[in-house]
């Protein structure tokens, strides 16, 4: 059980503004990395919310290892093709306005891709590929990431947990929203196990010889992730190919830094020089919409409504869950657990932004 | 152990152009066909290949289910994206069609995309995307299939093993090559294992009821295969999100059957009407060849290099194992299975192309 403390999502955003525009980002970006970080945690993806606010933004910007004065460059465009430099900026910044000439390409033309290159961490691939959405588009964006994942018969993490992100509109039914690691789960998901010295499950990582282990902290010290399968029987390599397709998307295709040699800026000092893949596709460049969206409510219900494996309820449709999250989140509040409110506390006071958010309420829950 | 008779590869695609011939499929069009079926049986992925010469095509032609010489049509067309009409056509006809034009105006203008609906199996999906190296261009493409896959906390097939390519050319290395079905394993897998009385590993499949089984025959009898990452614990729903993006963009966004809907014509002695999606990209959209090129063969050397687990002595990169075995089957010959043979010559005396080619010859081998 651990304890969480509710805070009310707008008063959350509006910290983290303050907290950016206190580090030198200007009002405008702050507001757009605010957002991006705070859809995480309205959705459930803690992990990737405020919680970085500090080791992943603040402690970087304070160390000059991201740029936040730096402009957008445009390196090379075409009418369905554009490739960025983000200028060692913040990622949500140049994530954001690369998905935002996505659409306006794409509204000309039908479709769209957008690469970008010298970029940092952007939050959750799944905040840009939904920005589609309400264009009636379908959406998609890639990012890498440190490396934190082996490929398949190998030891070394080469790979990072690479998201595939895509949004899907559809007509009374909510959207298809696709947002995953291509690593079976993140390092942060080992990281609790580690903490509550609790083994986990055979193939979520593997030790610093390449073996599956149960050990957490195996995989932390020298060991890796497994990609999306697990082992080969199970058809791990096909998790490594879509980790490395995203890499081929976000950092070759890009120009940005691939596999190994994407930097963990926080520990080596270096620029991480992420790279970012976004698409935008016009649904009537293929048929009409409206016919679109009825068959896009087929298939949800074809999939809700068949039958549930004895001792299931419920079929869910990908980022039906998040949805429903995220209204219920910005109705009682959005919960931070303790230890996480006691590190933003610590942060807000050494930056001199002091988080002292009302409390909406406490609620104990299984983490 | 089981027996492998060897052939040499242009005999056996001048005998399935032979084949389709006589089942009035044009010259041309038998020709493309017979090439995507042979593609498959030199790199290995022997399911999708002669092997389903009178199952997939020969009976589905002679019953009807299949037309030979039905138009491809045009539904719609951008100079970014076309859709397309198989007329129930033979899927590699179309499908190379469809790829070819993908290329046409992706050389234009930059990138496009191509859905077809109408259509029926089209073989390996690499063989399509594979068709965009030769131009320098990134290829893509997924199709749907018959349901055999359950969603997360479901117990009912409900979706294709809805296969995903992408091929992504290199410098001095070989490309890239995805080729993967978003279920763990194909039908055919397990099958096999039915066959051999051998229990399956647990993951690939579940009952009736939807719950795991070792068992291939109740995967075989009213259960279903389950998709990549297998169960919850180990993240199968992101398989089933993979499986069903490929429908939606394969079954939904073309304007064919999806989802169950998705007809097994032998069976059913129904029109299939499956779906595919091609695209082509050019490279030099975003930045020049060459440098891609050689971040490709860096990303792939850093990777190939990367620490071995213990106990392994190579690391692969996709579609490596295929080119190695496309190279060896074209020196000694193709390997089929001696039942596969006796079924060849059983069904080449029924539609009276009798399958007498010489043999080069045979080897015993693991299945």
């Amino acid at each position: 059980m651990a304890k969480f403390l509710l805070f009310r999502a707008e008063d959350l955003k509006d910290y983290m503004v303050r907290f950016f525009v206190k580090l030198n980002v200007p009002q405008a970006d702050a507001e757009t990395a605010a957002e991006v970080l705070l859809s995480a945690d309205l959705r459930g993806v803690d992990s990737h919310g405020i919680i970085r606010l500090n080791t992943y933004y603040g402690d970087r910007l304070r160390k000059g290892l991201i740029d936040p004065l730096s402009p957008v460059t445009v390196l090379q465009e075409t009418p369905v093709s554009l490739a960025l430099s983000g200028g060692n900026g913040m990622g949500q910044v140049v994530g954001k306005q690369a998905m935002l000439r996505a659409i306006e390409k794409a509204r000309q033309i039908g479709m769209a891709m957008v690469t970008v290159r010298n970029s940092n961490h952007y939050g959750i691939a799944g905040y840009y590929a939904m920005m589609a959405l309400q264009e009636d588009m379908i959406g998609i964006s890639f990012t890498n990431s440190q490396p934190l994942v082996a490929p398949t018969y190998g030891r070394k993490a080469m790979l990072g947990t690479n998201p595939i992100a895509v949004a899907v509109p559809a007509g009374n039914e909510r959207p298809y929203v696709l947002d995953m690691a291509t690593s079976i789960v993140p390092i942060g998901r080992v990281t609790v196990y580690d903490k509550a010295g609790k083994p986990i499950p055979a193939g979520w990582g593997i030790d610093k010889d390449g073996a599956v282990t149960t050990n957490p902290s195996d995989v932390l010290k020298g060991g890796a992730l497994m990609p999306l399968g697990g082992i080969d029987l199970m058809r791990g390599y096909k998790g490594y190919g879509l980790g490395l397709l995203v890499d081929i998307f976000s950092g070759v295709l890009s120009g940005a830094a691939f596999a190994a040699n994407v930097a963990h800026p926080s520990s080596d000092g270096q620029f991480a020089n992420v790279g970012h893949f976004f698409a935008a596709i016009r649904i009537d460049a293929f048929r009409p919409l409206a016919e679109f969206k009825q068959d896009m409510d087929a298939i949800i219900h074809q999939l809700k409504d068949s039958p549930k494996a004895v001792g299931q309820e419920r079929i869910y449709i990908h980022g039906e869950k998040e949805f429903e999250r995220a209204e219920h989140n910005q109705q009682v509040g959005v919960p931070l657990l303790e230890p996480v409110v006691k590190g933003l506390r610590e942060s807000g006071k050494q930056i001199g932004v002091e988080f002292d958010l009302p409390l909406l309420g406490e609620k104990e829950e299984e983490e």
